[in-house]
């Protein structure tokens, strides 16, 4: 069986993961890591190459994984990369992604090339379950919940901000909260009454702290809407006690089918590291992009448009006999 | 905006759950219920005809939805109605979902149609939950759990045995396992280690009590793998006591992305009344269905060959800026 080749563009903590989630399939192989920095300066086992030089490559890569952050990375690297190939992100600006799905419909459409965006797990597994548990139980009330757990994203916007060296930020869920609904009360929640935010920074010397946190509590998508907390915290303790990557939540959706019938559908993940599970994921959606573009589809999809016997290596055959 | 014209076909539990997931949704219109009894015996405010004379509905239904059971009706009337309608149904004999597969693919085919066969929860949802994690996943275990809860497919193979009137069947979980599981531990377990089988008999007058239990705790697909408990009851203590259809259950997936990091995957369903969630299922995927014939599409499908999308009323450009 000839393998699905795959490259990873960004080496941080998504491309760690994917490179790990490839050594695990049987059926893909890693052409390379492709970087914006030095790729001597890079610690891997793998190829590494300059992402100046990814062209080259043209008929050599099947799908790219694109593992940078949504905040800046892929609003660059989403339109030029799949212009000329096809792609797999994690954009997860929930409220910018139809502005993204549209610019990369385009860019892959020219290249005529297949990319699935905002893959992960939410956007992405929870999108699903939402829109799943949606459309069985139209009657009802859906809840996403996510933490205790460390966002990367979140994480990411506070690093660059000016004066920031470096930063964690965690989402908390309001438990008190997920017991009322458990219990059959119907709340209307703002995410404000769902998770508050934690976060711990560590500020240049001589940063503007009290700019800092203002940035922050008032950074809009990222922040502008929750409860945050601030605290500065040195290096070092952000070392020992923040650089887990734990993470995890919960789709709830209450339904009504009959009067009084009530049907609890819930989807849950408890992850020790968000990373190498989003990468998973990736991975996963890379094999589906293979086969749909296999097929002629080219464009942008999300993981509503993917059949889900596209990310299993098994046969559907296989897939019916033994999964289903 | 046209309505997708819908039948359902057999008014048992899940023809009546069918009926009330139809009235809920804003984009399908009930054509009407076709029984293989006397019309007018069924008590409904929808129009009732002979199953005799559906082949005079044929330009007037896009989707039949099959409310039997799997042990005899599906059998027959799979083959028969995906000839001449596009067909939904719930077939849940693991075991022999490849061959019903094949069949159904030739009626299909044969008439121009498309059928999903399997929707429901287990096979179902559930099989999407193993796929999905185990696509993710691919280095860990998979465990799926049912219950406490009522069988509907258990139950009435027990009621089709002669000398039975009346059954209900419960499906256990063995917890101390789950826990065992959830604490990290890697079991290789059988379906009897995991699940016991109560049922609760209502034997005919006379008939011999020692033959019905031998013939249900020996039924191959159903019961012969599990311990399996028979109880004989009056039909006054069975109405009281057993008529309930709650049911639920669980798909864990274990998974290991790397060394030590231990990713936890959970689906779970708390329902009260398994015959109204499975309706919901089939008629959210009678949309899928309809919107997959209109794009050209023929032959058997399973759940595992939908494009979640499909299943929603939402048009694709709502679904990403509501649900993604």
């Amino acid at each position: 069986m000839e393998k699905i080749k795959v490259a990873i563009v960004g080496y941080g903590n998504l491309g760690r993961g994917a490179e790990k989630a490839i050594s695990l399939t049987e059926d893909m192989e890693l052409v390379g890591i492709f970087t914006r920095r030095n790729p001597s300066s890079i610690k891997s086992n793998s190829d590494v190459y300059s992402l100046e030089d990814i062209l080259n490559f043209k008929d050599k890569i099947d799908v790219c994984i694109l593992c940078g952050g949504s905040a800046t990375d892929l609003k660059v690297q989403g339109p030029e990369i799949s212009k000329n190939f096809n792609t797999v992100d994690s954009f997860d600006t929930h409220a910018k992604i139809p502005d993204y799905f549209s610019v990369i419909d385009r860019s892959a459409k020219e290249g005529n090339n297949l990319s699935i965006i905002s893959t992960g797990w939410d956007p992405g597994l929870f999108s699903i379950n939402r829109l799943f548990s949606e459309s069985i139980l139209p009657k009802g009330e859906t809840y996403t919940f996510w933490g205790k757990g460390v966002s990367q994203g979140h994480s990411d916007a506070i690093r660059r901000l000016d004066g920031v060296k470096d930063a964690t930020q965690y989402t908390i869920p309001v438990e008190e909260v997920i017991e009322r609904i458990k219990n059959g009360e119907k709340l209307n929640l703002t995410a404000r009454d769902k998770h508050q935010r934690v976060c711990y920074v560590v500020a240049e010397d001589g940063a503007d702290r009290e700019k800092i946190e203002f940035e922050i509590i008032t950074m809009p998508d990222y922040f502008v809407d929750y409860n945050t907390t601030v605290n500065f915290v040195t290096q070092e303790e952000l070392n020992k006690n923040h650089k887990g990557m734990i993470h995890g939540g919960r789709v709830l959706r209450i339904g009504n089918t009959s009067e009084g019938i009530k049907q609890v559908y819930e989807f849950k993940l408890n992850l020790e590291s968000n990373a190498e599970f989003t990468s998973s994921i990736n991975v996963a959606y890379a094999r589906a992009v293979y086969k749909m573009r296999s097929e002629g589809k080219i464009g942008a999809i999300t993981v509503f448009d993917v059949p889900i016997s596209y990310l299993s290596p098994m046969s559907p055959e296989e897939q019916r006999k033994k999964l289903l």
